[in-house]
């Protein structure tokens, strides 16, 4: 059962798709705080609450405060309220009761749940203007079910998509590509798909390929699909400024760009150099930038990648100019220490400035809108933009599409990745907490980057995140220039790499049809233990086991030098502890507590009473994965 | 048995204070890579290696890089190589035998286990010059006993230091600290010292005092020792350039100050501007800056805390003027991307460079060194010599000392706290697993800011924090400038604070006699679970418990919205799980595997069998602890 309440004048965000006539009562639960933009929830001591997307900490969101403020910070620690998404739905459950809430709105929104105040659950808003969404429901699948019924259905990938993608920022030119390709099959470790980054374009013009690097793109792509391995290019959201380039010049000429206050073009600097920002809100101008997909498409690229659209601004150019003026002022004087960090602060504060957020405007709706009052659309309608595009340009055929920064309703249009992680295990334990808040949210196409984007890797933690990674339907290893190359060819125990990769193939039939299921029919692909046993008092305590579809319960290993781990039954299951898709142990274990041994090549199952897990002949490639001949493994 | 062996010419450290003939032999283990300054050891499968006192990751520090050069970094991820401390002993353990190594040199040296290659611990040094020390023993305990052995006896504060302290960035005057003893004992929790930061002082002037925010110091001085209240100054590394300034001017009279090749005293910024760095390993310079520690002792004043002394720059003069040049090339150009991250590196980098660090020198034991080739031991002999100083001026009473920086050696003179870490539950974690690795480099005072000293706290953090911090010698509670309030009083619970922080006075008897036990025999106060337990594979894997002294085990609990915790009893124990000191149950659990419930107000502790836990009656102030009726838990 969903209700709908308004606070003052929301700004409508399209991230609901069904019609909800608006309550003319009160929002139940939460009361107003006189005198302040907040709303109150007392709660009670055994309240749980979930959801709220791709943000830090634990899967029960209680003991801090997070902000919805799509924001480029690559640094994931504890203490960070905003990560790249705005993801505004959560569940409060206990005692047996409970009830979902979307807060729906395109600001700045703070949910502090117990951080000031431990038992206290204030939602804080910059404007005090929002859709609020109240789902009742007997339990909190039900809730998330009825969420998901008027959020409309997830985006679907192309089913090559559940394969291995090996991505680096970045693989310069053809060469390095196939070097890559010929390495994984070298080695017979499955791969589907190799991701380009920003260095195949030419100056990082969108829609541009470098003929230095790729002097024959079309027969390269050719090449590849020949091999059956699709290029998943990049799409960064600023556009060059550059005579002479059409995506540039057709974005001045028609007025396409954010502008600033003054009329002109915003100019910020982003990996070309000066770019002007899209108005993806701009009906007209999404869809202009959604045509040119085209030229991939036309290149017979069948995958992207949407990045840099929080936006990402590295400085803009009238902030740059204020602060070398500020410089000129410290220069030669005796610096006193404040001043000195002051002026730190200003050069190191240039980017993702929030000054920065509010020089430019959207035209949205028939609306003029400063840039932070809708800042957490901006992402969603650059892969709106290029998911309206898809349906037009290529209405038969699935292409890929991920983004980094996102919104609710972005879900119908792509899939997000976890963003600029690190090669850290604690980002390992993350990524296994963040899958099932991006479920409850609509994004079931997502994962993190295996093995870490930033820092370097080891090959025990590439191994343990591989090990989960197989798991989560984008499957990528990705990670940052100047760190540790980690492809999964190039450490010692190639072979544990190559069982654990073959151990996804083989799994792709079980992972794609719960997909689908999740898709089809507003499921969560990914659940904590206590969405399913809601009774179960010990379910709530276990942040590091999942449910992944109807069959199975994994439980990965996330800590250095750890030979197993601690693990939870809530009912009786069969454990399979893979070290390859067709070497494992079994093992039927009851409900309770255990201690399980996990060496660090083998991958922990658990399949359900009356449940039986799929396993599939593994395959270098998704496509020549035998769906018809299966083996079983049944409890 | 401890063996000497020597590679090259190495420079004297002092760490060793027993006299060992040099083997002639080559170095057991480790071979020498020939063409690099490295040594290699081939590690089993099973070797574990454990020690390098204060580093991030866990107990078992295979999987990871480690780099002695102290470093002043706030941000302890786990992709940190270096923290403030050198200190490079280690022992290898498995299958039952090992050995322990001691790398005694001052300049940069890496511990590569099994970062590169998995199976593989190389010793990278940047100069091939070192002391090498090597000590069989018949248990990791035995080996770390050897070792202890040859290094001296570890610092002993005086016993009003193992109570509570409080701190802040920082209390500004006389009245904050008064409102901070006021508000302790109004609300009946503990406390025995009050630590005062940077503004205490004049213009960040060493053995100053303000006198507006402390118009007579000496009276306040005496008015907390009334209240049975330690206040605890801090003193940094840099003395600041100002005429008038005694300390100043005395240094630069006596030449007591670090020189650039040039023979000018180098200048440095820190936190009172422009600073000297007084030469710490010159003999003559290393007794004056002790003797001034006299200014403040005279006031009253018995512990201190050695900061910013690895040391920290935050830009030199030189430096900066450098990076003022460039930044005017780069203005007004078109500056692409990577220019304007190179600007804004250059700016951001001016802090704690390398290239600062070479350009200035040391006069040690009649050479002249730069600065990088000694780094390591600037802050040992900054603690130093206030230790050697408070021999002469205070031989009767014991004054406490701790430093931030270390190097082996210094454990003689101080304890350490573990630096400017954060409101992070991974810092938790950190803190309990680089207390065994300190106590197996002697420092055994030691402790880190309890709640953590950056970013913002939350309620159940501090409390889950102090009840781990009650356990160690050093029990303070810090936070940094601008973060959140955190002292006890300040939250819902204050039943749960006081109640806690009263069981560490109830504690102090068997810490503080286990303390002196760890120190005059050599020992570890906290021992990992297989230091105890070599014969138990199990022991091994756990990283999140710990013995402390010859009786107990603990098993904090340091994860968000836990309720309970995993416990691996490698022997029959008894469980107290202590609300206070006097509500508390008991239960006595076999060997094995168990599920712990731990409410958020309730702390974890087993007794060994044959052995008893002694409590005291709690006091408001250490000195009021009744010694002669203490309770007994036995088991």
């Amino acid at each position: 059962m969903v209700k709908k309440y308004r606070l003052g004048n929301p700004i409508e965000t399209d991230s609901v798709v069904v019609s909800i006539q608006e309550e003319k009562s009160t929002i139940p639960y939460f009361d107003i705080v006189q005198g302040k933009n907040e709303l109150r929830f007392d709660m009670d001591e055994n309240d749980h609450v979930f959801g709220l997307g791709e943000t830090v900490r634990g899967i029960n969101k209680r003991g801090y405060i997070f902000t919805s403020k799509c924001a480029d910070d690559p640094n994931h620690t504890e203490d960070k309220r905003s990560l790249y998404a705005a993801q505004n739905f959560f569940v409060i459950w206990g005692n047996g009761k409970g009830f979902g809430m979307y807060v729906d709105t395109p600001g700045c929104v703070s949910f502090d749940i117990g951080y000031t105040d431990t038992n206290v659950f204030f939602i804080e808003f910059e404007d005090f203007d929002a859709n609020i969404y109240v789902i009742d429901g007997a339990s909190i699948l039900d809730i998330v079910k009825e969420f998901r019924g008027i959020i409309g259905k997830s985006y679907i990938p192309p089913r090559w998509a559940f394969g291995f993608g090996q991505s680096r920022w970045s693989y310069m030119n053809e060469d390095q590509v196939r070097e890559v390709v010929d390495n994984y099959d070298k080695n017979d470790i499955p791969i589907d798909s190799v991701y380009l980054d920003i260095d195949y374009m030419e100056r990082y013009k969108d829609f541009t390929v470098s003929d230095e690097r790729f002097p024959d793109f079309k027969a390269f792509v050719e090449e590849m699909k020949k091999r059956n391995i699709h290029l998943v290019p990049i799409i960064d959201a600023g556009v060059k400024i550059e005579e002479g380039y059409d995506v540039y010049e057709e974005g001045v000429k028609n007025d396409y760009f954010c502008k600033k206050e003054n009329g002109e073009n915003l100019v910020a600097a982003v990996w070309p150099g000066k770019v002007h920002f899209p108005d993806f809100l701009n009906e007209d101008a999404r869809k202009w930038f959604g045509d040119k997909y085209k030229v991939l498409l036309d290149y017979g690229i069948d995958g992207f990648w949407n990045d840099m659209n929080e936006p990402a601004i590295f400085y803009t150019e009238d902030h740059l100019k204020e602060v070398f003026e500020k410089i000129k002022e410290y220069e030669g004087k005796n610096l006193d220490i404040r001043s000195f960090f002051d002026m730190q602060g200003m050069v190191g504060g240039l980017a993702n400035n929030d000054e920065d957020y509010r020089r430019f405007y959207h035209e949205y709706k028939g609306k003029r809108y400063r840039h932070d009052k809708v800042h957490n659309l901006f992402g969603y309608n650059m892969t709106r933009a290029a998911g309206e595009a898809f349906e037009r340009l290529s209405p038969d055929k699935r292409i890929l599409m991920f983004s980094r920064s996102s919104y609710i309703g972005m879900h119908r249009y792509g899939g997000v990745w976890c963003g600029d992680n690190k090669s850290w295990w604690s980002h390992l334990l993350l990524n296994i907490q963040q899958m099932t808040a991006l479920n409850m949210c609509g994004f079931i196409y997502s994962g993190a980057d295996v093995g870490g984007f930033g820092a370097d890797v080891t090959e025990d933690l590439l191994l343990r995140w591989a090990e989960f990674g197989i798991f989560t339907p984008l499957f990528r290893n990705h990670s940052a220039e100047g760190t540790r190359r980690q492809e999964f060819y190039r450490f010692t125990d190639t072979e544990s790499f190559r069982n654990i990769s073959k151990l996804r193939y083989a799994l792709i039939p079980y992972l794609y049809s719960e997909f689908m299921n999740a898709v089809d029919n507003d499921e969560m692909l990914f659940r904590p233990l206590c969405f399913d046993h809601p009774e179960d008092d010990m379910a709530y305590e276990v942040e590091d086991q999942l449910y992944v579809g109807s069959s199975i319960m994994i439980a990965p290993v996330y800590k250095q030098n750890a030979n197993g781990r601690y693990v939870y039954l809530p009912e009786d299951m069969k454990l399979c502890r893979f070290r390859s898709y067709n070497d494992y142990d079994v093992e039927v274990l009851g409900k309770g507590h255990h201690y399980v041994k996990a060496a660090l090549n083998e991958v922990l199952v658990f399949i359900k009473k009356g449940h039986e897990l799929p396993l599939a002949t593994p395959a270098s490639r998704t496509e020549d994965i035998d769906y018809n001949n299966l083996n079983y493994e049944r409890f």
